[in-house]
């Protein structure tokens, strides 16, 4: 009946390390504080208790780490996604509130932010390096591309420097005056930093990734996501190794793409960008 | 088979209106925009979708208003939240960017903002008057208390005034050189004015309304609360008449303070606040 | 600062009409009862209120209908879900038990169910008609492959009527004889027909339907996702198009068979299960 | 910055022990088989993580024991859910079908549950003991009230024992004769056992107790209730005490009910049930 009956000797998956940490942008962080599961049998990954939860409805017998690959990247492929629920990953994050704006959005995760009801805020604000002071891209609205002339990026950051200089002592001088704190806090700055404590499913931190380590992601979320993921991939090598190979390296065809590759033609679309999405998909199928 | 065979003339719940919109704080708004059921039986109110969605589970029969009312206090009362679920409702706010991080942290509703990557922000910012700058309370931790001296009141107004309008010219600077928008609004406070739609079944509003009509929910969102419930209560008035006598105005006592009224002496609680809390109850009971 | 300033004349959605139902299977149907919007401006369909959230983050100006279905294709292709959770369907569902537990596992929606606890179930169960009891497939573990033979076909119709009988007889029975419909209830069959109202919005109805229309669910689910499709086809019609178009007749390839496209060679997959899977996808690509 | 730094060794929650399990009804079981946090600080219990996700917001210093006790006293009595959510627990469950219908409602929980589609099914079913066969409770239209008659009670049993058989065999033969699993099924009663894996956070699984271990829920899934709780008792004993105070053995007075405990006065309400329920609560106060 049970599915753990030659489990052997359990190990810490995080090998002993309370944090894993690593710096992002000028003042944040993102650290893996803890994870399910913590404790995996010796010779294993934590990929296993993915093909643990599967079995419960697939079956049984000898479950050979070759095994749990092979079932783990049939699951991926075919979206079913409960086995990988069963995993949770919990982070230690600090980063600019815009930032912390974009990623509340994925509401499956949950949450401890800090409170600047509760707490004074620190002074650490996010000033882009003047390289990261990029033009807004004609091409995609939501979008930078290529870098503002440089007396112009140095503008910008010369100003975010007075502003936060200017709204922190404001904020200050408020807080010293006794005005209650979460009245004071207004005047700061998306760019200051918060930090939570975010713990998310194996599942849906993949939909996170998928999203957010996208060329179309903010690069200020980006960078998050990529050290999220280069953290996670030690941990859960059968399960990441699948999400690349089926979620962030495959590619979608529409019907009219897949009619227009069978037929030889070009495909029945009309629209401008529609267009060019297909262009894009044929010049790296070579076709 | 139906549970609506007798439903009669259906007309607009809304009388017609195309939004029911209430203005907040300087420059924001809510308004319902649209609401599920839209279309009711003439001499009802929508509240009668919750009963025909509880019916389903508990019985059939005849349906009068007077019995609608009794199974929907029944189903507040005993916390029978699902039927609650097949009314939705559709707002469209603006609010500053420290009102929508609290209020977003609701996780089950459906959001769309505004998005400062792809449009450019207004200069909209929230600036409290004077009388609202109030001191931070020493009980709780989290609230404010009492008006803040004058002087210092009218200097966090001042401030707040320069740094929006220093931080919205760096802004339309930055805009105007062509800087990415997602990067040129990092500069922007947190007072900066957003919008979103939002929508919510009832029994989540009913769950947000509990939270953020409360007197510890910060006063800026609190009127957003105050003003949704007014807009919501004349279209389920047995919906929320329920939610006033059971949750609003109810009172929860703990064991140990049950074990207290019953036996006459005082509660078995050490923890300072927890004395508090329940010195507040007595009173409110006349015990 | 209103998205609909100029919406002309509202007309019911559903067409007068009070339920949209189709029969299915031997005693089952689905309605539709309600949706979100049900009033829309004469002239355009429900997918304006799809149009009209994302407007909220992605910019206003006129919104013709042709701009309306270019938007909304847009979001589909693109995966932004969130303008699609603003349309709302509600429906009254009668289908066997063994296809209502298939059904709840999509949590992302609002059910009250028949209750068999407070109510006596009826004597209607579902049994397949001869042709419909197929054998096992070797190939799909989880399905159904050819005709089994009519003896053993017919065999299982006759025995499915005798328990029917036998089980119904015992739970009436023991209700006469005053037993606890919860208990009395333990004995029945999981063809015996449930049912219940079920809320949905329609990027998570288009996720069921993706999965539950797919040759490889069970038919007696399928049946009833092919009948909520063809129910909300007229009504979302720009939406459901989309959906056909960039979901249900998609293709996904993974990076293997881009790679393998691309080089003109066998894709580098040793799993029988996914070369198969290739086959499959060259063949109706024409590679 | 760290909210981890002095955690001394890590110690496993379980004991070492691979699952923490107990028989239920007559083919049942419930087994506790991970949980998050697994790894936790000597001489402390799994507790320590509600706190530290707290903290995030409400503070750090000092994080004695009897401190955490404190904090999450005070947050079980406020209602701060988030922290809770910071704990998992995984279950490996056995029940019948009629109690895995009504644990599947709980939405907010991952769930593996063995498939009759991919496995043939056992041939164990739930049949209750004759003394478990009650009457149908008059009072409450859910439940069950007093023994039934013995001779009722047994042909009840014998009933169920024949239907059982005839459609195991019935099953059986269907599926020797080659008849796909998804299809013989239907003919098995709602007594038949499944099983699945299942994991969910913290809060709601107190949320799930509350109502599940409640007089109100039938006794066959109150048992896998109170026996889930007796798992988890010891592992947070903090928490799971703060539940009993702040939660189980709380009592909810309703406004009318407020009001007559402050004026002396009956509470002015009509409805029947409502004036049972406050003249059980007036009992229980010593009223």
């Amino acid at each position: 009946m049970s599915n753990q009956e030659d489990t052997g000797r359990l190990v810490d998956a995080m090998g002993g390390v309370e944090r894993i940490e690593t710096k992002i942008l000028d003042h944040g962080f993102i650290a893996l504080v803890d994870m399910m599961p913590r404790l995996i049998p010796e010779g294993k990954t934590a990929d296993f208790a993915i093909a643990q939860a599967a079995r419960t409805s697939y079956g049984r017998g000898t479950r050979q780490v070759s095994e749990d690959e092979s079932l783990i990247r049939y699951l991926m492929r075919h979206k079913h996604s409960t086995p990988f629920e069963f995993c949770e990953l919990k982070f230690h994050v600090r980063m600019p509130i815009f930032v912390a704006r974009q990623w509340i959005r994925h509401r499956t995760a949950s949450v401890n932010e800090y409170s600047a009801r509760y707490s004074v805020m620190s002074d650490d604000f996010y000033t882009p390096h003047a390289e990261d002071v990029c033009l807004q891209s004609m091409e995609n609205k939501q979008g930078r591309d290529g870098s503002a002339e440089s007396s112009i990026a140095q503008k910008f950051v010369d100003d975010s420097s007075r502003v936060h200089g200017d709204a922190y002592a404001s904020y200050l001088s408020a807080i010293e005056g006794g005005v209650a704190r979460e009245t004071a806090r207004c005047i700061l700055p998306v760019s200051a930093y918060t930090e939570w404590y975010w713990k998310c499913d194996l599942h849906n931190i993949f939909h996170f990734l998928k999203l957010r380590m996208d060329s179309h992601a903010q690069k200020e979320i980006r960078v998050y996501a990529e050290a999220m993921y280069a953290t996670i991939k030690p941990l859960f090598p059968l399960a990441c190794s699948a999400f690349e190979d089926y979620r962030l390296n495959a590619m979608e065809l529409t019907a009219a793409e897949v009619e227009a590759i069978t037929s030889g033609h070009a495909p029945r679309i009309k629209n401008k960008r529609e267009i060019q999405e297909w262009s894009e998909k044929a010049k790296k199928l070579g076709l």
